[in-house]
């Protein structure tokens, strides 16, 4: 998608420079545009877990390179425990979102049974290259499985269709396109009016900072709320469907998300109002038996005590709270598949319910 | 309440001294602690308006003061329209909670007929000093009236009780206890471990920043969480009550408050943890018919687009969103009467619904 009127994806290698993995710091959006460059999966790890780089497909993306970078590096002769080490380090960096597991379990599959370093390098950069393009075209195929749901919605009430959406699941989560909002972007290139409200996502304000950025650059008009206000909204009649991505989707459709999902999931079905899950299935967990066992990420609370956001110069943090006070700060969670309409899937929509995703994804049968 | 082991109220006149109102600067806590002088109506409304005094009891009491002043001030020959135009000023402030309404009005009803201005004048300040001992009265009984909820909790969990509250709906939105901490404060007096969680109540963070710091300076155990992490909490059986106020109840029982609550109640009604809304009776609207034609007060986007902190010198101001982008600003919404389990009020407890309201106010039947 487009910042400042130039096509960007999230993460990308040049050509003629193998071993730089870039990245946009997803950090420093909206105020500055920034692009790191990493050498190491210990950079990798770190990107990950400091956020430069979030959103599920992203950081499974992140992971695959930074297995691929750290093969690149390896110097030593115990090939098959770096790997591992490798994974370990990756693996450990953000519990949550299931796309990070895969990513890395399915790299050192490919690269495992590799007969020398040069071989597992080789498919290492092809599995991330691969999983990339795949997350691509996932997002994109997002996009087209969800439009009829707004195309619909606006041929019956003929006026622009008000999309209530919470966190940043669009390009910057993904590589390209998003989730959540790939119905809202395709939808807009099919000239639908939409008007999108843009939860600020408290406590890192993806929605304020990242979602809100995204919609400028791609001209979508849109509204910053506070994450309180969505249930007054639709009391009011003021939204006609609820978008939201999906950071650990379980077979029978229960939704892990960014905190606060479930408030707004629940405001949602209390007035009529459809909620979708957008995701790709990278993001479904088929072993999970259990959803309130999904590790949920717990946070420095310091990101709850104080707030960054521009001074007029630079980024600044200012303090919330009185000196001292205690904050707990849990980054995710579980939205039960009772209050979820349908899940919008790179093969299509279903219902939130194992025979139905299954029917999508008959091989997991 | 204490602040820095000195007792406090939020507005107060001192002997000697007939023609200055004192109140403490909402604004600035919990970083500065300063006293502002009232020496005017309009300086009463600037107040109201600027939220320096905020809390539908508090602004009730400070308007009935403003009359006063108003009188107090009053040099002209036509007493009767300048009683008027004052009410109209300072009703004109803040449109959604109903006691400021109520006080202007009974401060008229006091003074209109008064035969010249100093029996005008005595009559105002009479009735401001008598609605301000009834609020005092009000907020401890309303605290007695809740305080068997949390006791029968404890008896019942036999370990400390977690309350979750949403905004400040404590002394310091009062005169003295408060209306939901009320309960809570005469909880922790008798012995019983309690442990709030504070919503901290986006977009002016009254829980983060007032609540949190009266807590604090009452020695009451608390932590501060964003707005969206109270669903999660319920799930996770680490709240057992929630206690809210109210800015303006229908005798129904439906709750205007602080936008955010009715996406707590729907979270706690989902798993049947009890929802207590705790008002004075000041706080009932006996007229309204249809709480969806309630005023909700559209504050400033700014307060949305950017938030005030402590920076480490100064409390300042800074930018969360892309320049330029759009927000809207709803101060509160609507929880319906089904998803409250019962009022805390200054004569006791009752269900959410007309019949209970009205068998604790038989003169309003």
């Amino acid at each position: 998608m487009k910042i400042n009127n130039q096509h960007y994806h999230t993460i990308w290698i040049e050509e003629n420079i193998p071993d730089i993995i870039h990245i946009i710091d997803q950090r420093k959006l909206p105020f500055i545009f920034e692009i790191i460059h990493l050498k190491t999966a210990e950079e990798v790890a770190e990107s990950i877990i400091n956020m430069a780089v979030r959103g599920a497909p992203l950081i499974g993306v992140a992971a695959a390179y930074g297995m691929y970078l750290s093969l690149l590096n390896y110097r030593g002769a115990d090939l098959r425990s770096h790997i591992l080490e490798t994974a370990w380090l990756l693996k450990s960096t953000r519990p949550t979102a299931i796309n990070l597991e895969f990513a890395i379990q399915e790299s050192i599959e490919r690269v495992i049974g590799c007969r020398d370093q040069s071989t597992a390098i080789k498919a290492a950069l092809e599995y991330a290259t691969e999983l990339r393009d795949q997350e691509i075209k996932n997002s994109s195929m997002i996009g087209y499985a969800g439009l009829p749901i707004i195309r619909n919605k606006y041929k019956t009430l003929g006026r622009t269709v008000n999309i209530l959406t919470h966190c940043n699941a669009g390009w910057l989560a993904c590589i390209d396109w998003g989730t959540a909002l790939a119905p809202i972007y395709k939808a807009a290139r099919e000239g639908i009016p939409v008007h999108v409200w843009v939860d600020e996502t408290r406590p890192r304000n993806q929605g304020a900072r990242l979602t809100a950025y995204e919609l400028k650059e791609e001209g979508i008009p849109h509204t910053v709320i506070c994450d309180n206000t969505g249930g007054h909204l639709m009391q009011r009649g003021m939204v006609d469907i609820v978008i939201v991505g999906s950071d650990r989707t379980s077979p029978e459709g229960d939704v892990t998300n960014k905190i606060g999902t479930y408030l707004k999931a629940l405001a949602a079905h209390d007035n009529n109002i459809p909620v979708y899950a957008a995701l790709p299935s990278s993001s479904i967990d088929w072993q999970i038996e259990d959803m309130n066992k999904v590790p949920i990420e717990e946070r420095d609370p310091i990101e709850v005590t104080s707030i960054e956001g521009w001074d007029g110069t630079e980024i600044s943090k200012v303090e919330l709270c009185p000196v001292g006070t205690k904050a707990a700060n849990y980054g995710f969670d579980v939205t039960p598949s009772r209050l979820i309409t349908g899940l919008i899937t790179e093969r299509g929509v279903c219902l939130a319910d194992k025979s139905s995703i299954l029917s999508l994804f008959p091989e997991r049968k």
